[in-house]
């Protein structure tokens, strides 16, 4: 590995509270001397987010499944290339709301295109850029769906509006990376507080970087 | 196949007369009595202009060359699921001004991603959808350049900025797919005339619609 820095992504469905621990974690690991960037998916780019707000524009109610995660895709590309590998090729932390393993579980299993088929495109789009650690904050569907009602039901985008069963695939197929990726992902129990989750998860960010520095 | 239509596109470098000869030639295919429908990429359906847009932005110098190459594929792919593959279900003639191989010779070969590469994004993009016909326009990219700078000085965009070096690598991107696709690539001298490179492939085209409804 060519990069000194820890690449760290974070996975659930929605209104797991990835957010919410981002930000608290961000504050959490500041203190312990640690330069870190805290960036998200879709977007983090001026170019990549002009992807995101096509995929998750409303109005655009006739996109192709394939389409969705060719776009997914690209704004991952552009997000890596421009603000994710020189990061860490200067050291840094990266703490990135989101990546690969979204569009596994949203497209290639909740949308029945098949992990396998987009795995490739993504192959094509990280080249190799794999997290060192990823957090699955793990929560039951209809208690995510439950919190999003109560807190944002201003900011509602196409993927909020999709049915139950949807996110219910979506929480199945990540239990099957949990169990593809063993060494990477590591499941947090989402019903905990805030303040349990963050000395949880970096507790074994600092074991992690530790370790990565031995090596 | 289960298309009944037939699915017809047009290659070549900038300025090698594409539009203007597909417009002539839909005109005579039309006093055939055959029902044709022309679109181009990238592009064609709302949400394919979107994405065009954010490929042919000027200001998006940042751009890397993956996430264009994933852009094209995602544009491809709306453009075929939401206008050509129904076309061709009803029995239409669609002819496209670029598709695949464009791909294959500006990102694989022209930015230098590799013709494979780009072809297994691709090939998640199209999912089997390969064109009964192309007619790569073959004109000198001097000379294509030098057609542009007289005509079309008002609407310059990204690709056409690039240099010289640039198309002829394009150039030489389609010499490797005519030998790779013989079967389905014809080349055409476009330094004829119009009328001349219009005759030609109407003939063509009409040659192989026999041939198909034969089979």
């Amino acid at each position: 590995m060519p990069n000194k820095g820890m690449f760290i992504t974070f996975e659930g469905g929605e209104g797991c509270g990835k957010t919410t621990v981002i930000k608290a974690l961000k504050e959490k690991i500041k203190k312990e001397g640690i330069p870190l960037h805290v960036t998200r998916e879709p977007g983090g780019s001026a170019i990549a987010e002009q992807i995101r707000n096509i995929i998750l524009d409303r109005s655009n109610t006739l996109m192709d499944p394939r389409t969705e995660a060719l776009l997914y895709a690209a704004s991952r590309r552009q997000h890596l290339a421009e603000i994710v590998l020189p990061l860490l090729k200067e050291g840094k932390f990266v703490l990135s709301d989101r990546y690969l393993d979204s569009s596994l579980a949203y497209q290639g299993y909740a949308r029945g295109i098949g992990i396998d088929a987009v795995y490739s495109i993504n192959e094509f789009a990280i080249d190799d850029t794999m997290p060192d650690l990823t957090f699955f904050l793990d929560l039951k569907p209809e208690e995510g769906l439950r919190r999003i009602a109560e807190h944002r039901s201003d900011e509602v985008n196409r993927l909020d509006l999709e049915k139950l069963s949807f996110h219910e695939k979506v929480y199945e197929a990540y239990q099957i990376l949990l169990k593809k990726y063993p060494e990477r992902i590591v499941r947090i129990d989402a019903s905990q507080t805030v303040e349990e989750e963050v000395q949880q998860i970096k507790k074994i960010i600092l074991d992690k970087y530790a370790e990565k520095q031995k090596n």
